[in-house]
């Protein structure tokens, strides 16, 4: 018997019939006793951020508002304004200290997120991608009938056609956005002529009305190098700038130019007639972003602080140079750089086994783990992270605050 | 406007108050109207695979139906049994029909999973890894005090004690097993004397059952080629094989000697003493199993059919040699080998977007793709996939026969 960690015993009385048994030095709760804690939107309970049960996803208050109040200084400053992407937290919660915070809406890459965002308190939401099928168009009306503050992209003119039958036939007239592809050809209609012609014609269908554009130029967000990234941002975007002059001088609505993300945050107001940022990222930050430097260092991206964490614990350390914890590809995914372990040197942490996190040590290691020890990671890559949780617990001081619920996981569709 | 794919419209009413419209040639239902019509366990609907909004998760029922019978067939002629593992389904309806094909029982790699399969019906359930935390063990002593056939795994003589104390102080005995480690130094004890004189504790052990031991070997599984496999699987089990004996001469109980997988079915009953297979991805097959070849043919794995597959939307197709999807990373994770796309030649699927798939075309595709069209993608890796939806459609001869929930789904602590 470890006499260590088990000085003494106690029997508590648990919910059920049965006696639960508890280490004295040790508590712990699962993610449905957290839930209910919370179920009244107060925490019930005093639990330490060590005590919830693993992997746990957890964002810490403090650097999270510290990364929402950064963006929104800084977006102001540069006379631009923050619509902030929901498909990266998902969470109603933080949609609302964004908007609180001076946003101007929301995004979302689905309608499943815009619904869940919607019926979650969210009224001013700019969905991305274009609605194709017969059962997304008319999701999209039926929100938009409920949500004045609904926003669409579309992206070809025979889309914006099936978009004006479908609200003409509800009654209704759907606000739009042209989707001008930045060149990366995934999504979005060809700057200039084609994109011109199709705001015309969203212009005169009956049961549109045009608010702008958006160019999303993924493909710079992750260059390395301010330099190298500015560059490269402020190129990308001149066939968009140039769409929404063509647009403005023909006469139509140009009050929307949403562009950029976390990466290009102080760079986008460069381009001639953007009016707000689509930030995700930078509420959580991640090794990925972490990795592409900034302004001020060319090492690493400072601008924000990594606030989203997954706790693990060790389940094996009998081996020599390595430990074995509970989070592992279903908990951490398999988006590289690894994830990063918190506040240690000399170890690293892969995640590509299903179950079962790795963590190895090298020679001078800053501590190393015994079964039972919980330790924190720097995710990955945020966004498809978040979608694994059901739950993220909002810390600060390392105490358990909130318990959010990430309402639109798995609303890929 | 299109007159091709709308050539009459008409207009129905939804279950709210809005009017709904419907191209007369296109139907689809969303996963919430998927959900209502199956509530009483049986369609009250006909509905085709193509009116499902997409990404779906979709398996077909022939070919699953097929699998868990190939399997079934072949440990039982090679003498031993099936243990089919559950983390890959996360489904207790498949872990039901596996049972009911005759498997022993089914693992689980999680408690929330084990839990999520007993609160569905099953009631033998081996979980393969170690509980560790007070919070995890008091969640396996509950569930075992509940589930007489709840068997759990143990790979340290202080975690054995700490079982027994928990069993002991809520007055049940634990089913347990030892976990013994293949070499890969993930998780287990270390075969020979390691592993019995912990299973001799167990067996001492006042509130504690030995069953006996696992050995899964998970780096044998995705060995290229049935003979290299095969020589691998048998050599790794060796020292499993010797610890299985030292314990059957000490008097022990070895009823349990679980092991093996997927890749590894018709090898495993080779090692002397073992008496199940922890097979998961064979109800699914994936991209990555496909690639490791069979006894039958050193190109595919044939032995057991693609059931699982994702139904995705294209959203763009308006640039050349590519087509852009609603099915990215967040549905179909990063694994690879990408997806494939089902019953087509000459094009190739990337998932590393997180929202969007790009479909790309070598110089004779089979076909190409139009907006809204749909189309049916072999999963990378199941595992994983899987633990990203809510539920799945289950298909036959293109209709939806049933839906079923994922209920251990994200099921990770």
């Amino acid at each position: 018997m470890n006499t260590k960690s088990i000085s003494r015993r106690r029997f508590l009385q648990g919910t059920g019939a049965a006696a639960i048994w508890v280490p004295s030095t040790m508590h712990g709760y699962t993610s449905a006793e957290m839930q209910a804690f919370y179920a009244n939107g107060v925490m019930e309970q005093d639990v330490a951020k060590s005590e919830l049960d693993t992997p746990a996803l957890c964002v810490d208050l403090d650097l999270l508002e510290s990364n929402i109040g950064k963006l929104q200084q800084t977006v102001t400053a540069n006379g631009i304004a923050a619509r902030p992407h929901g498909k990266t937290h998902k969470c109603p919660t933080i949609a609302q200290l964004q908007i609180d915070a001076g946003a101007v809406g929301i995004c979302t890459a689905k309608i499943g997120e815009a619904d869940a965002m919607f019926q979650n308190g969210i009224d001013d939401i700019l969905m991305t991608t274009t609605n194709v099928t017969p059962t997304k168009i008319n999701r999209a009306m039926k929100l938009r009938e409920q949500c004045p503050g609904f926003i669409q992209a579309t992206d070809s003119p025979q889309n914006a056609r099936l978009l004006s039958e479908a609200a003409q036939a509800m009654g209704i007239t759907a606000d739009v956005v042209v989707d001008v592809d930045p060149g990366g050809h995934r999504t979005g209609i060809t700057p200039g002529q084609p994109a011109l012609q199709l705001a015309q014609l969203i212009d005169q269908l009956p049961a549109l009305r045009l608010r702008g554009m958006l160019c999303y130029d993924g493909g710079s967000q992750h260059v390395k190098g301010f330099e190298a990234r500015k560059l490269r941002t402020l190129e990308s975007l001149v066939a968009a700038t140039n769409t929404y002059e063509l647009m403005q001088r023909a006469g139509l609505n140009t009050e929307i130019f949403s562009g950029g993300g976390t990466g290009t945050y102080n760079i986008d107001h460069g381009t001639r007639g953007l009016t707000d940022v689509q930030v995700g990222s930078y509420v959580f930050m991640d090794a990925q972003y972490l990795d592409i430097g900034g302004e001020t260092s060319s090492d690493v991206y400072a601008d924000f602080q990594p606030s989203l964490t997954i706790l693990t614990t060790v389940l094996n350390d009998q081996y020599a140079g390595r430990a074995t914890t509970d989070a592992g590809a279903k908990a951490c995914t398999i988006n590289q750089p690894w994830p990063i372990i918190k506040n240690e040197t000399g170890m690293s942490y892969t995640s590509g086994s299903d179950e079962f996190g790795t963590i190895r040590y090298d020679d001078e290691p800053s501590r190393t783990y015994k079964v039972g020890d919980k330790l924190d990671l720097i995710v990955s890559h945020c966004d498809p992270v978040v979608n694994l949780y059901n739950q993220m617990y909002a810390i600060r001081n390392n105490r358990v605050e909130a318990v959010w619920q990430i309402s639109a996981r798995g609303m890929s569709a």
